[in-house]
Order: structure tokens, then sequence, then C-alpha cells
């Protein structure tokens, strides 16, 4: 699991950003990726990675501005031209009207993709959830409509507790797959034993939240709760004079976003929607400050991959 | 007055050919730049020229495929942002249904453009003109209805014919100027003289022939005609398999090209619209074939720039 940051920068791109877009990557865990919003040119910056566009089997869209959307029509049509003879199919998670708006595009340019799209309307809850993953929204404070996401990975199952194992007599062979498994097994010696008892207790899987823009809202403590990676926009940073400007615009600065990693117990805080002002000693400073108020800090530039390992306990 | 390729790509953008635009400069000559067609990341490509948003004065969109569209929404906004203190207004000269996607475009993502838009439907025949430039445009065939356009320059008033005026002995001085703008002048001797009678003949203005998608048409070679630059597209190369492709597809081959450069007496011709598939080794075969038809050929990259001089020519 990791996440790819394709665009980290705010309203358009600049040399050294391109406007927002995220992939977290869950190649080995469902051999997919998702996408969270898909600034222009997002397709341009994939075509910089390893992700192939018919692997993206989720896009979640925080809300409709446009730094935040104008890619998609470019990056929907190329994904099918790309898996032509494919029909993966693709789900889109938005806020209302974001459907139209990609009808409008497919069909103003005679576009006929060669797979399906669901569309989900984002609601506050659990919008996605199988036997590996949940996802859960929770709207913000913006200038318009805007929701934030917390990806949670189901509890990983215990280890196979192995001096048990022995302890007990149990001969080695395939029966210790079983186990694993956590199924009833019949020993050569007669014996019926059962996996669950040999399993050290389930892990928590990972936690990632993705929260765009946004004003500071109650609703992201919920979302950023001990976290693994708490991805967070922070346009601005953090004098008073650059709080001002995010509030007008309906931002969060550098400060927000780390207080929140904080009160949240986030494991680590990963900045982006990062305004192009911030170059050079003024994304030093901005580094800076930032990295007083929380040291698990981290400010994304583009194209920047973290890895989210998944940490086992070690049980005996 | 120079041309500056942004996108020399098919279809989708690839590592080296960005979608389809073409900028035509005319920073001399009226102080603006227009543009041909904006595909995806148009606006990311002009951050690596000198080219200023605000300064594009007019847009012309061939068709409507994705690929020649899909940077349109956010450049628009883009230019909002960069000039907001300017109003400077903006036309769009495109196919029916371009302004219902723009509109569409901006308003699911609320973007309030600081100034505004004039719309032209293309219909063939002239589609601008003023003192300095004329835009002609004819009917394509493509997929769907695409444009050809022609700009013309209007023609340079003659050069002042400076011997014919020392041999009427007419003394030097501010009245020099006055004769060169064709003003009828009385000297200090009394004489009255008209200054038409002391230019050159006048010189025809440069032509610009942009044709972005189409199969062989009847309709190119009037758009062609005596063309300084004739700007192409060329999807495929020569042999009998692509030519098929080119047809399947409603595209031009490099032969057609360059046929229709040959038969339009066209200066020269710069191809553009390439399929990604045309790199290394099959990229020098495809140049190397068309140069084999038309000897002045060009096949463009991304963000080339092609100068289009007035060359004077000189009278006694
Ligand atoms: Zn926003
Ligand atoms: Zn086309």
């Amino acid at each position: 699991m990791e996440l790819e940051f394709l665009g980290t920068g705010s309203g358009q791109p600049s040399k050294f950003r391109n406007v927002a877009s995220v992939a977290l990557r869950l190649l080995d865990e469902r051999n997919a990726v998702w996408l969270f919003d898909v600034g222009e040119a997002t397709q341009h910056q994939i075509l910089k990675t390893t992700i192939r566009p018919r692997k993206i089997e989720k896009i979640f869209i925080s809300h409709l501005h446009g730094d935040h959307i104008f890619g998609l029509p470019g990056l929907l049509s190329s994904r099918s031209f790309q898996g032509a003879d494919r029909n993966e199919p693709l789900t889109i998670y938005g806020p209302k009207g974001l459907r139209s708006f990609i009808s409008a595009a497919l069909r103003v340019s005679e576009t006929h993709l060669s797979y399906p799209i669901h569309y989900v309307e984002i609601e506050e809850g659990v919008i996605f959830e199988d036997e590996t993953f949940k996802v859960i929204a929770a709207p913000l404070r913006h200038r318009m409509e805007s929701w934030g996401f917390r990806v949670e990975e189901k509890p990983h199952q215990g280890e196979l507790l192995i001096n048990k194992v022995k302890a007990d007599k149990i001969p080695a062979g395939p029966v210790y797959g079983q186990l694993k498994a956590g199924e009833t097994v019949q020993l050569a010696d007669g014996r019926v034993v059962n996996g669950k008892d040999y399993l050290g207790p389930e892990q928590p899987g990972r936690v990632i939240t993705i929260i765009f823009d946004t004003m500071p809202s109650d609703s992201e403590l919920a979302l950023a709760k001990g976290a693994d990676v708490l991805v967070h926009e922070a346009t601005y940073g953090m004098s008073k004079e650059e709080s001002k400007m995010a509030r007008a615009h309906g931002h969060s600065t550098s400060r927000d976003a780390a207080n929140l990693a904080v009160k949240a117990g986030a494991k680590k805080l990963v900045l982006t929607h990062i305004s192009a002002r911030y170059i050079g000693p003024l994304l030093q400073r901005f580094i800076g400050d930032v990295h007083h108020v929380f040291g698990q800090v981290y400010v994304a530039r583009d194209l920047d991959v973290i890895d989210v390992p998944f940490e086992k306990e070690q049980h005996d």
C-alpha cells in the first residue's frame, strides 16, 4: 500500500506542482489503484508512473472545483483506449453534479467508453465496504460541498503461533496452512484441532485519511482518528496573514492540519494542495514552521511515493 | 508571426507528444496570441513557453473530439486567475455544442471568469476580419463535424520608392513619412504630391493554413492555396496498411498532406497530430518517406517554434 502524489498544487497548475490528485496504490492488497481527485493532466502525471489506467478501480472526488475534476474526461477516455480489449468497470464516488459533468464531456466529444462506470453520490457514512476495505465519507467546510475520506483496511488475521503448534506436537506439513487459515483439521493421530486456537490476535489494518479542500471542521477528527497517514490540504502557511487568506478562500493552513494530526493521534501527516507561492525559501519556511507543531510531517511534492507498510506485530 | 506547437500528438497524450494545440503568435502584428485547438494540459504546455494566457485573444476549435477540447475548462479558468485585474475579452470559434460543454464545466465547478467570452459558431466562409487579418473556415471530412482554417494577413502597403522621390526633387523631412502613409501633401515649393504615386505595389500578407482532423477533402485546396505555412494533421505514415487505418479513423496520412501541399503550392508543410506509434526508427522512416513527396516538410515536435517572417520585396 502506497500513496503516490500525482498533483500537490492548488487552484491552477504551476511549473512545480500539478493540480490535485493522489493515488492510493493497492496492488498487493487488491491489484488495484484508487484515485482521490483528478485535476487536469492527472493522466499526464500517470504517464510518468508505473500506474496503468485500467488498474484504476475507484475514483473518489472530494468536490467539484475545476482543479479537482478537470482531468476526469481525458483520464476516462484514455483508460478506454488503453484497455479496449478489457472491460474492467470503474466506480466513481462524488458529489451530486459530477455525473452530469462527465456525461456532458463524453457526449459532446462522442466518446464511447469500453467499460461501464458506476456512479455513487456521496452521503455521510460508509460509502464502500468489502472483505478487505471500508471507506467512510464525512462532509467538510469549503466554498462548496466537499468531502473527506477515511480508508480502513480490515483487520489482518493473527499470525500462526508456531511455538504453540510445536508444543502440541502437531507435525509440520500442509496442515500448517490449514491452521493458518483458521480451519478445523483432523490430524494423522486422530486429534481434531481448530486453527483458531493457534492464531495470535487479529491485527488492526491500516488507516489512510484523505482530506482535501476544507476549513477546520469538527467532522475531521473522526476521519483522522489514529490514521497511519493523514493526507491533508495545507494551501497556506501559518502566519496570521496567511491564516486570514486561508479562511477567506475556505482553506486550511499548515497549522490547522498539524493541529488535527496531533488531536487525532495520526502517526504521519502528509501535506498537499500547497499554494504555488511556496517555492524556494518560502517553501522551506513553510516546512520548518509546521515541523515545530508536528514532527511526523512531510510536505508532498509531485510524484512522491509514500509507503504505508503493514507492520506485523510479533506474538509467541 | 510564429507558430508554436503546444501538442503534436493524436488521440491521447504520450510521453513525447501532448494532445492537439497550436499557438499562432501575433505579438508584433496585434500583441495577441491565437490558439487552434486546446487538448488537455495545453495550459501546462503554455507554462513552458513565454505565452501569457491573458494575451490569448482568440481560440479556434476544429472539432469536438476530446483530444482537441478537454484543455479548455482549465485554460479558461487559469486565464481568469492570472488576469484577475484585467478583463480582456476572449472570442471562441467552434462547432455547435462547444459553448454548452464549456458552460457545463464552468457551471459545475462554480468558476466565475473575470472576462467575457464571445462565442462564434463556425459556418463556412469568413469567420473573422479586421484591418490586419481575415480568417476563413471550410468544412473537412472527419468522423464528426470538423473545420479547417485559413488565416490571411492583409496586404502590406508598398515601400516608399525613394529613387522616384529623389528624382522628383522632393526634399527629405517629415514629408517622407506622410508620403509613406499614402497621404497627399503640399510641398514648400507649392507642388501638391500624392503619396500613392510614390509607393511600390502592395505586398501580399502571409497565409497560414491549419487543418486538423480530416480525410482528404476537396475543400482543403482552397484553404491551403499558396499558403506560406500549411499545418496539417498526419496521424499515420504512408504505407498501404497505414492508409487503411487512416481512412478507418477518418484521418490523413503524411502522403495525403504532402500531396495537398504540392497541389496547393504551399511554401512549407508542417505535420502534426502524429500517432504515438511513431517514435525512434519508425518516426525517422515517417520523416524520410514524406520528404520524398514534398521537400519543404517538417514534422513538428512539442514546443517547436516555426517562424513565419514577412519577406519584403525590394522595389525601385
Ligand atoms: Zn476547492
Ligand atoms: Zn478527431
